[in-house]
């Protein structure tokens, strides 16, 4: 599991006096980084080097978070294919599950402009940080 | 079928050269705006009379989106439930599927803090909008 | 004068139920296309091809956006310098001035990391779209 | 001084390499937290409590911020007028200033819709955190 904490800013906040459901994109994202690392520990974005590209996310909204409390957002890895991965996270406020969600990363060479496999060094990086069995919420 | 179209800016293309797959989250919210307007015509937020509230979000990124070239977003309704439905998306580029989604919008009453069936008006109204059969990708 | 029109979304408007400030920096952004286009037509991000680089942005908060309505963006050239040039913007909503501010932007070779003399010809292409005199709000 | 951490996620960087303009507006909103939380602390945003409205904010863009380091905001007050106060901000990155502004605040009556005197007690709070002479950047 990686953790990481975000503080709400005044404008995250929507009309409904909660974090706008497109707030948790961002935060995801920023979740992702250490992932991220596993395959460019600089995140260089280059083409020449960087290797990952977005293929599917999803968010399901549990819990309202409110501006007043820092969130915590926790990831995982769930699943590792061939050529692609999936990352699990989850937000956190106050001890309460408020939002969880999957995003599904593709290897990929930007200039070939193909899918390729994953090495098997990054698949051993990546399975140590699997979600327990169970924890993760359809 | 709704349509809106939007105009990329600089700051919402990534590292790698296209629209960031955040943006999308903010693109598609907007196109709802027509749907909100069969429930609150005048967009009114307060929790006395918006009765909506997100339940969950997801983005297929199936193409790349540009800077240079304006993007158009269609949007249906997919599904009408008792008490939520769900809204299918679709950002269009010269002519290219680029993402599509999904958002299920649960009806809501803010001051009783529980869902409540949509008005048989109003399923009649978001009924006008049905995607047509074999148009949404799983 | 260049124009452009925006449909604030849902989560732009914030706990205070208006449009947040954060937001006219995105949609001023958005506004500078067609002059980042004088300098590079195809709005290519490269290196190799793209000329400019901000120095300064500031946004005046005059009257309230609300979400109900579209609003419109008025932008303009203000000043030409050698090396760089000041963009004027303004954001309406509904007949009222709402927001306005200025971008400086600097004419930069990114290959060599420095600031470059805007040619001739682009500066008498910005010089077409000069803020009348009066007009612009200190 | 109030210090606040932000670790910049991918979308943030925008097609240049750098982290985009506009996301400083956003960081520079979080790091006002514990200003706002002088006048209401725990950030409660309902008009009948929070007295505050953004007047104006800027920009100076002196240094590149990338996507590989965590961020460092610094927030001082700079001045304390009778109805409004100016915060000044800086965004350092490994040693280096990358970006200041400032924001000036207004301290307003939602429900008069008019502004109102900042109380003494919150004047001398804010006095806790005025910026060093010299410190602040033109």
């Amino acid at each position: 599991m990686f953790t990481a904490t975000v503080t709400p800013s005044f404008g995250e906040v929507d009309g409904l006096g909660h974090i706008n459901n497109t707030v948790l994109a961002r935060w995801f994202e920023m979740a992702r980084n250490p992932i991220f690392r596993i395959f460019e520990p600089n995140l260089n974005l280059s083409h020449d080097v960087w290797p990952l590209i977005m293929a599917r996310t999803d968010y399901n909204f549990v819990g309202e978070i409110f501006y007043e409390f820092d969130v915590e957002l926790r990831t995982y890895v769930e699943k590792i294919g061939t050529k692609s991965f999936t990352v699990y996270h989850e937000a956190w406020q106050e001890g309460r599950l408020c939002t969880y969600g999957r995003a599904v990363v593709v290897h990929y060479d930007f200039k070939a402009c193909g899918t390729t496999p994953i090495p098997e060094d990054k698949k051993m990086k990546l399975a140590e940080h699997m979600v327990p069995e169970g924890l993760a919420r359809d």
